[in-house]
């Protein structure tokens, strides 16, 4: 199976804490990278993990909090002093382009590289990336300040033929095509075979989302449905639902019902508050609702399987 | 002695490598404390090395390049999340201040304390803050962008009263007060004692040169006469001289120069390049030139004395 991995470089929220950096993750598949908010220290946690990057050509900004995307300028200054060319995509609200360009301006940078901004500017779910192999699509959270959900999602193949059909009737190429379309299949003594008798249902896309931060909304469930791995923000256990719902976050046990809903395989929790200093409170509150949760923890790579 | 001492945050260049942070570093003396230079993940080393910073009110950024100032407005960030209400005092090339409020405006954030700002402007000599006992004042460098390097000086105290002096004639409030003026002393019995028989000298002001970044330039060294103890950038070893002057950056042997120069007392070398994995060689090549010269550790705290 190829590789669809998503490795956690920081998991924690607004306020940094001795446990954990705020929100980054870079998600790899194929020879494609995928960096997710960009908190303060991301190329500094990449380092410390020994995480290449190479790949590494889009970043998605969630939203215009500072824990999301305070050390986006640190990497791209970086990726100029070593010398990078490829383009860099910045997927992000319209508002961190100028901030992105004075800052360039006032240290008097000129970019080795081309940065080409994609502002998420609509509330309806979009794609924003499209390749041979995968969809990224943006759709709207419910934050204090516009803020965007990503799904990356593998893209359906065509149906696969049956080996021991093409062992037994040779197809030629023009034939394989056809059958691969859809079509049926005449074999030499007149017979006529029916697509379904003679191919199998591909492996169904496999998909990962990314809802940080958010209220609870239920909404929010149909733009994942059936996603195979689900990081969800946590920010705080039940006992602080009030100022969950004060701040326009979610406790563990709303990530979990959000999981639920949308039907995950996998519901993978971060975004903890400084206030947390143990996260397995956060974990048993969340498995109660959607067993099959688990915790992030920075420098570690899950399979979306 | 009056605790004076500086603790290292960061002691990395432009690009941050496996073992060091950017620029940056915690200025201590009595309750006061001082930041010079604020790059990226200032706060995660804050936390990391448990470096308490309650008595925090001034930060002074030497110029704008990011590795110096990319971490301040996350730290900023945080002072607000956490309810500061006092005023944080900010040094900084003019410039700053318009970046810091775009930044501020993009994320929507009304401080929850005075951000008070000061412009380095001029290139001369210039008292920036005084109080009591205390002198900081900025002084030009020579690098690529206009840069400031800092002299934290103690106060010359008033002369000391000698306490045997004391014991037997008793001097009244107001003949202290004459005595630590200048004034010499009329004792009972008609005889005048000078000054300089009844008093001690003061124990000097001591000091701490922060120098970075900075190509060599021996006009440095008739600012921070008779430092203590001076911070100077070594970015290079002698083998990347010619890159060091290309760059406007010092090379340790150079920083050693400048101690030798300016008649310090203890050099502290720095702002290594992410090229060199090992220090051993640059220390070497600075104590050829100026023998009592120390490498920067990070997380550790280095006395003024």
């Amino acid at each position: 199976m190829i590789d669809f991995n998503v490795t956690v470089l920081g998991c924690g929220s607004a306020v940094p804490s001795k446990m954990s950096n705020p929100s980054s993750q870079l998600i790899s598949y194929r020879n494609k990278q995928f960096l997710i908010d960009c908190g303060e220290g991301t190329q500094m946690q990449m380092l410390k993990y020994s995480v290449r990057h190479r790949n590494l050509d889009h970043v998605l900004i969630s939203h215009l909090h500072g824990d999301h995307f305070y050390g986006l300028i640190g990497l791209i200054s970086t990726f100029h002093l070593t010398g990078r060319k490829s383009a860099l995509h910045i997927y992000a609200p319209r508002k961190l382009q100028t901030l992105l360009d004075h800052q360039l301006q006032t240290t008097a940078t000129k970019l080795s590289f081309p940065l080409l901004f994609n502002a998420l500017e609509d509330f309806g779910e979009r794609n924003i990336y499209e390749d041979d192999y995968l969809i990224v699509r943006s759709f709207p959270l419910k934050h204090s300040t516009p803020t965007w959900g990503f799904l990356i999602k593998e893209k359906e193949t065509k149906r696969r033929i049956d080996k021991s059909f093409i062992k037994q009737y040779k197809p030629a190429v023009n034939e394989i095509s056809l059958i691969l379309d859809g079509k049926g299949f005449l074999t030499k003594d007149g017979t006529f075979l029916e697509n379904g008798a003679i191919t199998h249902d591909p492996p169904q896309g496999r998909s990962y989302a990314y809802c940080s931060d958010t209220a609870y909304e239920p909404f929010i469930s149909k733009f994942i449905s059936g996603v195979n791995l689900l990081y969800h923000e946590a920010t705080f256990d039940n006992s602080l639902q009030s100022k969950a719902h004060e701040w326009l976050h979610s406790t563990a046990a709303e990530a979990a019902m959000i999981a639920k809903q949308s039907d995950a395989k996998k519901l993978l929790i971060g975004h903890f508050s400084s206030r947390h200093n143990n996260y397995e409170l956060l974990l048993k509150e969340a498995k109660v609702v959607f067993e099959n949760t688990i915790i992030c923890q920075e420098g570690e790579t899950y399979q979306i399987v």
